[in-house]
């Protein structure tokens, strides 16, 4: 894993100047007590630092990441932006060093791993900043509801002066609201060069990324602050924090459902994916669970305890309550998926419906065709995977077993509990179980005769 | 659709004068993105203009709803009530000026279809503040934690002096937190001549209701401001608010629940019906939905992941989890009904129990019987539904399938794994499944075949 | 049920003097509307006088709880501590009376049964601010965000002065923010005295514990506060104080759970026990529900809508969306359990299936068997339950039936839809089901005579 020369291109930016973003992903995250490098966690699904990739790919010309030594996921992710790796864990600034040379000539961003709900538009609004006349530095900076222990940014006229961190400010200094983020913009060469001039004369001797605001303002550059709203600039440092970015991720994906036109009546049971579409006047019910890969169209009803992956469902169509719908499913117009049904790559046309305690794998099921309670695709023989294909307008009788591969015609009938081994012509009925055949007082005999034997212990 | 020049009588009202609730429908709601009437979107379950309807309904002598043209299903709803059709849609002032012909001689109140939550109790005070020696005019108002852009009421004396828009509100108006809630009550006739006074001549054209009260004003008389919650006054704009709305209504349920005697483990993720019933020492598990008719009584427990719409859950039952009850279930007690087992119009006697993956439609169930796992009764020939009926103290071996109509007598047996199509004696035995026969060596050589296939390609 | 001379010994107090601590549980707690004694209604599944217990065990060197007459069942839940009852409820001050033959010589604490979120370290500082030198009484109070009607802590120079009631405050009193939350401490001797002289000339006519302070101010003895947080010290009078007490509760133990790092994606939305135990890259999707007696090892995923209990999930196993987990399964490493799937007393081995639709009891699964879809374990003949034994590397086919007991030897195969009923062979094939047979164009003949029936009427 080397740093890579050249960086892959990146979409659309408008900036006069090119701009460069570093990511830095190197952190261990001892706090999260976890085998997975901290930017790998998944909010909404994806991990942590996709949020930021795809991001900075909307505004940065080019995009490096810095990660620690042994982080072959990670680079992986980042692929096919340039990566470099931080051998020694020496501070941020050693950290942004390790990317100097990737800086190119135009501005350079620090973005972090952890830090991945800044937005675009705020990514923007730095490098704008950083564009006026005379700024020599950017930063962002937020003001938190409880600035805690954050760093203070000390403002004279309109100007960044200094951060001082919590430990070391004055009473005066703490009462100031507007905290430090971390994040810092400026151009590639007075960058590099305050880089160079951190030093790590500190308690943890680490080289801090924050100092190179004292350097710019020691060189005598302007420094501005970009506000931003706290959930945009706060940090994942342990699971607690990762559930709380997570609440702002879904609170995003939900406002904008809703913005959209679905009724999500309890929005806060139902969790979205970054990509769900949920097309107007879709109703969800309370708790849903929607995986990725999911778009539900016009005047569909999701019904409560849902759970839905990489599937089309159709306008009008009726889900749940507990459906499940697996990847490959293509739910038609007006069809019904009911209680306890799963469906794996299946295809259903309009008007079909499985209602009841199904398993359907790797199938087609024709429009208007209804799946009977307990019916069960055998689709799989322990190597191979089969497909069922059946057709338009047929009746599967509850509890029917359909060893794939199988075909059944349109209009076919399929008798309860049969088993289905071998193709069912169009219009023909299916029969494939035994013979009732009853023993009178058989029944109570046997119960008598297991109700004795329990007495007699 | 036209004026209907009587309307209905409504309940139970004791005021001196005649009063009548005029309710504005007839807005598109264009923010909600819906093909629906706004005031058709639910609450709990129900339209949010029922809500209004049988709140005003148990306050006002006679109601009279505005709905726009094209708006059949509200004018539906609305029935017996008075309906009328605001053709053109110009403003709230002209909305109320289609329903003068219909405020009769006693005092007039306007309220909005997209404003559902406010409570009887509420209307009376407004009634009753109109109602007071010298007032001319009644409105509601309210105190919101955020006044944001809500008009202002601008009070002298403890009379309202004037409602002072946002826009044009001066720093100090704006500072006053009383708000206008656009609510309204009058006598009719003056009602009515200050209504056709309004004028449009402001940026949009339109007639503004809350334009009467400046002509109140005008006229001399008192106009009194009437406080209520912020809750009950927000109105519904989009699928936000209409979401923030349902959470208000579930936490009224919610409460109401409480206070009942029963236990919500976890309230915020059990969603109730206007009209569900839980006796004192119900248990509620979290995450459970009650459709609406659920009536569940004394001593039952309704376990997690269970939905219950229209039934009656007898005393000491035991629901779920992941039980679904549809309509016309009743289940005795003592009875139990477990994990993935739907009920659809089943009558269950004391002391049943159908624990597992188990479909019961149209069937009745004897005191005592046991349902085996995986049982599914037929009830769907495609065409006709037929009823399932077991008597008392049966035992139904898992995965049979009852094809219906049939009938079990009291005592029977069912084998595991019958298909019954005839009907059972008392006592007997029913079998009706094919004999086992192993084939040794078999079972390996065919997955060593399908295994040497795969590598094959 | 009489009072016990000599309770029982308890676990780890380092206190220089003895210690008891009486715990009032006699409250008939009517605003619950119960037919339980209100101590026993459970938070996080277990009755709420159990963490009481469990608390101070830890602390103090012995316990009585004071009952009600007839409350054998939290008599019972108290043992083996002593169990003192009070006969006529007259206040707190004569419930703690009723243990005062129990006070032994060293300090004693009274501790309220339905406040019961109290901390074991809270209970260690009210003992040692008792034990300082000078100090007679010690008590405990908090500053609550409402402090609505409680009664305020009168204090000067560090001394509590005494309290005064709401109804009797002033207007300054009342703008004190340290509430009495009631719990006392004294030494033995003088406890009981003050006990004694407390009297009832009060509007109820009620002997009230909190009278003690003035006893102790008016004997000249230093009464100090401690304060603890709100959350510890709310007492249960309602269901809805209840579910707040229930949340309280799950926000620790999913506070506890983040910080042992797992994962839960929607904290909010996974309930746990007090037991449970979620180790490092354990991920729980939302909507799980977590009954007592769960341990979840390293890396296992936990999906959306399960529900376990008793149970021990192996490293990578994949359990859910839909899976339900009773006591006594324990499930292999990197196994699956899936949806709508019930273990009951299984063992599955490492890598096992169990993907769908499956009812599992009393049974063995080898390790890499796989259970197909709709498979059920006949595990009970309405009296007994048998076992089910499963070979290593077996493939059961879809919608099997296993009568138990039964064994299926290592590598077998079940074909799809059979009824097995005796032992199968390792590497044979079983086969239990009927042949299909197809009726050319009959089920379209029966449709459309059913249709024609229709028809008809």
């Amino acid at each position: 894993m080397n740093a890579t020369a050249e960086s892959a291109p990146v979409r659309g930016t408008a900036a006069h100047r090119p701009a460069t973003a570093v990511i830095l992903a190197a952190g261990l995250g001892t706090r999260m007590k976890s085998d997975r490098p901290k930017v790998m966690h998944p909010l909404a699904g994806r991990p942590m630092l996709r949020y930021l990739l795809d991001n900075a790919a909307s505004v940065f010309d080019r995009i490096v990441v810095v990660v620690g030594p042994g982080m072959e996921q990670v680079a992986s992710l980042a692929a096919p932006h340039a990566v470099v790796v931080q051998h020694d864990r020496l501070g941020t600034a050693h950290a942004a060093l390790q990317a100097a040379d990737l800086f190119g000539d135009g501005d350079v961003a620090i973005l972090y791993g952890d830090n991945p709900l800044i937005t675009a538009d705020t990514m923007r609004r730095l490098l704008a900043c950083r564009a006026e006349d005379g700024v020599g530095l950017a930063l962002l900076a937020m003001r938190p509801r409880d600035p805690a222990r954050y760093g203070r940014v000390v403002t004279e006229g309109g100007l960044v002066r200094r951060i001082v961190e919590w430990a070391d400010a004055t009473p005066q200094e703490r009462a100031i609201d507007l905290c430090n983020a971390g994040v810092l913009c400026a151009g590639a060469d007075a960058f590099g060069a305050w880089l160079h001039a951190v030093g790590n004369d500190n308690a943890k001797g680490e080289y801090y990324l924050g100092d190179v605001v004292a350097q710019a303002v020691a060189d005598g550059r302007q420094v501005r602050a970009v506000e931003a709203a706290e959930d945009e600039l706060r940090g994942i440092n342990s699971r607690a924090e990762l559930a709380e970015a997570e609440a702002c991720v879904q609170g995003r994906l939900r406002a904008a459902a809703l913005d959209g036109g679905a009724t999500l009546v309890a929005p806060e049971t139902v969790f979205l994916s970054a990509d769900t579409v949920l097309e107007p006047d879709v109703t969800v019910q309370p708790h849903v669970v929607f995986g990725p890969g999911v778009t539900v169209r016009r005047g569909a009803e999701i019904r409560a305890f849902s759970h839905l992956e990489g599937c089309v469902v159709g306008p009008g169509a009726l889900i749940g309550p507990y459906a499940r719908l697996r990847p490959g499913s293509d739910v038609g117009p007006d069809a019904h998926v009911g209680n306890f049904v799963e469906l794996k790559a299946v295809t259903m046309g309009a008007g079909a419906k499985a209602n009841h305690l199904t398993y359907l794998g790797d199938a087609t099921v024709g429009p208007g065709t209804n799946i009977g309670a307990g019916t069960i695709s055998c689709n799989y023989d322990g190597v191979f995977k089969h497909r069922t294909t059946i057709g338009e307008g047929c009746f599967i009788g509850s509890d029917s077993i359909l060893v794939a591969p199988v075909a059944i015609g349109d209009g076919a009938l399929v008798a309860a509990g049969s088993v289905i081994t071998e193709d069912v012509p169009p219009g023909a009925l299916a029969l494939g179980r035994a013979r009732q055949t009853n023993k009178d007082g058989r029944g109570a005999a046997m119960r008598a005769a297991l109700r004795k034997k329990k007495e007699q212990g």
